[in-house]
């Protein structure tokens, strides 16, 4: 499974005391080769976290050679004391793999405001170091996880290689250009322009549809490896399917596994002027508090999901839109139509489909709705 | 008390039917002159209620003698037929008073794809016509009640002129250019074009400042009515302050009651490049799920207020940002500063201040937390 499954890809995890009870929170992928391409994406969050902001400029030549992982702690707005650390461990990983520093990608999650303590951060490189193995994707999985209550591990086979990921991510969860942490592998030969252009392709219609709460992190980051090491060149369509495949596979897991949800929703956009203006109507439902609420009540409020429309900038005539929920018609031209009584919304997975009448394109955008668990969780998470 | 304060109106609240508990749900508000000027701001909500759709009419030549208002059903999304009931009680009211149907606002609220009946409707407009006094305004201000706790009136004096008002408001609550159901009444003489601007002024500085929970409605409507009664005419300067004055304590007053909160919370935002720019940082903060959970949770997590602000494109050193909660600076150059256990947000006002340090200007929104009562009311609403 995970990032091992692809050959030329050693893992760990391991426990390191940065989280206090004691379970793994340090993961180590590394790429064996022959060949070293990557590609990253980062949160478009302007507050950045300190190894979001060393990994930015590792990933400019497009080779990586190892990712360094922790949680326990998100590296963010700890100074210049924090970016020593996330400095360290890269020379730390460096010196013990015999390759430098600026190939190796840091990614960190957890509190933001906690400063790690490095001697622990860098003893775990170490013992990470120690433990890599290649069967060691689902440790390094596990060692990811924050509020995570599953790990999240995909493998998608092509003709003769294979592509391997994991991520992480449970909350602060409505990512732009990037989501929480994810790592992927492949044994494809994939040259690094090319891994870029299937990684942005394959995060614009996954990570990048995902909304859960509205919330973008400082630490998102999605970062694939590409070892050559079956000896295959896919094309770039089949290449980039299979990425798009292995992300939204994970994205689905990080929607199912998000924060005291009860319901996972898809909001489907359907004839739009562009797919932007798809995008921005189903994220615009996706965070309405209101819509995502009446959906924990098990209640089909598709005046909600009117009142969100209306505050977008899409092409609609707000007198003729139609609205389903999990297929059922209950608003044709901005009035009642279907009973809303004849929408079972108990099922976790819920869908709304919006008609805007306004041209051939569409989108979906997924969240979950808006639960006490929640709440409950994001109010005791620090504490 | 409330829009009979000043000189000039009557008001009176009945109970039409609309509500099922049978409180107050019809509300009227007349101006006995001899001035009839007015000035209103509407929803910028692109699916506006049909009583939204007829008063944009009405309002356009400053004349408004009327204001029929009813809770019950937001009378939004209910097609045609709905539109034909916004028209027919405007007819009703003109008739009673022997003035013309576009001279009556019409105001709705309650829940979005209610059709209310016609002749309920109809017959609550007669029986208010009937019940209209000079000491009206506090049955008026009941009943436009929903989901509101208390009822929201004010009384500012002027020298020799008043200004009355009341407000209705307690979801679905992040105003632009007005909030729910607002009606203000002055004896002061002032001319239509002069009611406008200072209309505008005072309500970008106060509703539109208020975001409790990111959620625009489709029926906010705010109107003021001047019947020039007490023969008086203030300078621009002096109308302003005390309709500013006015709007904020009314919008104080829903923030104080919104549904479920826990905590007020003011979010001053300092050395903005510009005042938008201020109140897009301010609002960013207002509208994350994270950060109002954590204040529900008495958690002074001041790195969701950081990674709020790095989602606006306001001006500001991603590394350079203060943030002070209840008066403690807790972030310091975007690094920990002083210790968040020192914080104590047990009381139900809390303060957030950030210092962008990159410009002069400076603005204040106003949110509340995210609790348990908040899902669960929103949850349940229409059940």
């Amino acid at each position: 499974m995970t990032v091992t499954a692809p050959a030329g890809f050693r893992a760990a995890g391991v426990a390191a005391g940065l989280k206090s009870t004691g379970a793994k929170d340090v993961a180590l992928v590394v790429n064996d080769g022959p060949r070293f391409d990557s590609a990253s994406v980062f949160t478009a969050n302007r507050c950045k976290a300190n190894p979001v902001l060393w990994s930015q400029e590792v990933v400019k030549d497009g080779t990586v050679r190892a990712v360094f992982l922790n949680s326990g702690g998100a590296n963010c707005y700890t100074g210049p004391e924090g970016f020593q650390t996330t400095h360290a461990v890269a020379e730390e990983v460096a010196a013990k793999l015999g390759i430098g520093a600026i190939d190796v990608v840091v990614c960190s999650t957890g509190l933001i405001g906690l400063t790690n303590d490095r001697d622990q951060v860098l003893a775990g490189a170490a013992a990470a170091f120690d433990a890599l193995d290649a069967d060691g994707g689902d440790d390094a999985a596990h060692a990811i996880m924050t509020t995570d209550s599953v790990s999240k591990q995909v493998v998608v086979e092509g003709a003769g290689w294979r592509i391997g990921g994991m991520a992480k991510g449970a909350g602060m969860l409505a990512p732009q250009l990037a989501t929480m942490l994810v790592v992927l592998t492949t044994d494809a030969v994939v040259p690094a322009g090319d891994l870029d252009t299937a990684l942005r392709a394959a995060t614009r219609v996954s990570f990048d549809r995902l909304d859960s709460d509205g919330c973008m992190s400082t630490n998102d980051t999605v970062t694939v490896l590409a070892s050559g090491a079956s000896g295959i060149t896919p094309t770039p369509e089949d290449f980039t399917a299979a990425l798009t495949q292995a992300c939204t596979d994970l994205a689905m897991q990080l929607l199912e596994d998000a924060e005291g949800a009860d319901h996972e929703i898809a909001i489907t956009v359907l004839h739009a002027a562009t797919e932007d203006e798809a995008v921005e109507v189903g994220r615009s439902v996706a965070r309405s508090n209101l819509f995502k609420a009446a959906v924990f009540g098990n209640d089909p409020n598709w005046g909600r999901v009117l009142a969100s429309i209306g505050t977008t900038s899409a092409q609609f005539d707000p007198a003729d839109l139609d609205v389903a929920m999990n297929g059922v018609w209950v608003c044709k031209q901005s009035t009642p139509h279907a009973d809303p009584a004849t929408v079972d919304l108990k099922p976790r997975e819920v869908s709304v489909t919006i008609d805007l009448k306004s041209g051939s394109e569409r989108a979906t955008v997924w969240t979950n709705d808006l639960t006490h668990a929640y709440v409950h969780e994001n109010s005791a998470y620090s504490s």
